[in-house]
């Protein structure tokens, strides 16, 4: 008899990881590939981090943390909290996940039920979209625009009908824009009045070029907390993140993590206690990134690229195409394989509109910007 | 207003992390703790696995591989395949997980949908069922004893009703218990005539003590094979593992790795890549389990535990303690608190009959198993 593959297995990958090995592939072929595409810092770890790494491989077994993780990164990040933003948490309440990839899973389980209607922004993260589907959970995408700096409202929520969870991004994969405090209160108010539960993503966190990005823990105990040392930290290969848990979440969150992942990674949690030493070392790829940003803003419109949403974090611009494509994903193919400028197509942000945008990720070097912008300019001035 | 927790957030914990988080801290408090409850070996990552592991950090990036992992592992764990079964496989086929724990994530989700029904044995690894259970797949135990060798039949599959998968573990957790050729080939035959997806959890195979265990792969293409570095290749909080693909869900698990992982750590599978060269020294460790194996099946029953499963692999011993206890949680918690050992209780495997059992891991180094034999010993003739 024939087997099946499941419809919850059907769902949408995460484009940018095809393109991604489409990149590379092209690469290994000998082309001259720029990484724009991947949202990923063209750095390594702080050197106080690898030798964390060392040291733990000379003198640890290297074996199962608790589900939540090892009590002195726990004890690590309760500090990073208190120093950073003033709250004081319980690291009974702090979890290490594998990535924040691992917190969605865990999170979406635990606060909702199949059927659940989860509001969050498009365009916005795919998996969030894509890991609530696989769950059976309705994603509800709000239509944000650069009017709205590509992010929920209030308004918007309401007219969204009945809401079980809402998603929040600030900064915002693939727009980079923040809600201010003033704007997250609104949300968080807004949850709290209509018992919709809140996740924060806010794995952008540090990455700002204004003020600071105000947590959802300066402003409520109920909201899930999603983090990572992907970004920031420049730890993406480690697969390390954490939550930070509402108490009435804490025992079924851990109850999952004990089932579905057993732990996150050892040595990566070793060595990531060692990231909150080199904050300086950090701030200054911040302010790198920063320089790309400058760069990008000036030169991308040379090249046929518009709209640009204000990027107040995170290392993204997206810039509306439609002068060059209705077919982004198209439009992405032929610039990469013309140019060898690798970009990630709208479509994986925004299904419904994403075709007539373009996601640049500005983490690379400063050369490989300038180089980009070259090629760019050059493809769009010989016809786009 | 209130927010909820979601039903399936409120799965089973597993246990046995409980039960490790109790020992470690009593340890803490400054008890001479031996750990023969959780499935770890006490020996480290083979010294080659950890050079390959500090190049990495001085020469990588670490950043995120493809979803299916780096293609070197890949490559390297076709060549395993080809080396220990005479098994030809198209690296295409080959997903590195976040831990076997990540592949049966992924693996449920492609080949069964909400209110399917898969089969598995109890007792077994407890995370089967609560992961289907929170992915509102519905586990069937199938009840077997030492008669049955802890394993399931086509008898038994037949006696269950409309199923659409079998989980199958060959060596066993909790029991060590191995499918024969033969006993595997009948189960592979009957899910072929029924449409049945059948997942192999080969996650033992290495650690056998009397012929090397079959592969689903040597007996068919349509099974999905999950498998890890953390048992055989001693790297528990590396969190690798792997899955052998059947050709038709590939693609449905590389989308969905990509959105629930992104990929699996990195470092360690620059690292795992080392492991294949590894097998002498591994085989030695293997050998001494063997050697505690023979102890405690010699001792045991001396500390009132009987009709030992017969361990043709893993490192677990399933006892019948119904000469102590009818509450198997209750004893492990005394002879954790009076004797320093600590074990798990059977209903962590078993939630319908393992009230009567126990189990104990040998992965631990000898002298603490000639330790624990004495204590519990002790135990038993202070009046249990």
């Amino acid at each position: 008899m024939a087997l099946k593959v499941a419809q919850r297995g059907r769902i949408s990958p995460f484009i940018v990881m095809d393109v991604v090995r489409a990149a590379n592939a092209q690469a290994a072929a000998g082309s001259e590939v720029l990484h724009l595409e991947v949202g990923q810092p063209a750095t390594k770890a702080p050197q106080p981090v690898l030798d964390a790494a060392k040291r733990a491989l000379d003198d640890s077994l290297i074996g199962y943390s608790d589900a939540f993780g090892l009590p002195e990164l726990r004890q690590a990040l309760a500090g990073h909290y208190a120093a950073l933003y003033g709250v004081e948490l319980d690291p009974a309440r702090i979890a290490a996940t594998p990535g924040s990839s691992g917190g969605f899973l865990l999170a979406f389980l635990a606060a909702f039920e199949p059927g659940d209607r989860v509001a969050l922004a498009a365009p916005g993260y795919p998996a969030y979209r894509n890991i609530l589907q696989a769950l059976d959970v309705e994603p509800v995408l709000l239509e944000t625009d650069l009017e709205h700096r590509y992010q929920p409202t209030p308004d918007l929520l309401q007219g969204a009908g009945r809401l079980d969870g809402l998603i929040v991004a600030s900064p915002s994969n693939p727009t980079g824009t923040v809600l201010d405090r003033a704007a997250l209160r609104a949300l968080v108010d807004y949850c709290a009045a209509e018992g919709i539960r809140l996740v924060s993503d806010e794995i952008y966190h540090g990455i700002t070029y204004e003020e600071r990005a105000t947590s959802a823990l300066e402003l409520t105990d109920t909201a899930i907390v999603i983090n990572s040392f992907s970004k920031y930290f420049c730890m993406t290969g480690w697969r390390l993140g954490w939550m930070v848990l509402p108490e009435d979440l804490v025992r079924p969150v851990e109850c999952l993590a004990q089932n579905f992942f057993v732990a996150a990674p050892t040595l990566s949690q070793h060595a990531a206690v060692a990231a909150f030493d080199c904050r300086p070392e950090l701030d200054a790829r911040v302010a790198a990134y920063a320089r790309n940003r400058g760069l990008l803003l000036e030169r991308l419109p040379h090249a046929g690229f518009e709209r640009l949403a204000p990027a107040d974090g995170a290392f993204y611009l997206y810039a509306d195409a439609s002068r060059l494509t209705n077919d982004s994903p198209a439009l992405c193919a032929r610039i990469l394989k013309e140019t060898g400028v690798a970009l990630t197509p709208g479509v994986d942000f925004d299904p419904a509109r994403g075709h007539r945008f373009v996601r640049f990720s500005f983490a690379g070097s400063e050369g490989d910007m300038r180089a980009a912008c070259d090629r760019l300019i050059a493809f769009a001035g010989a016809g786009g």
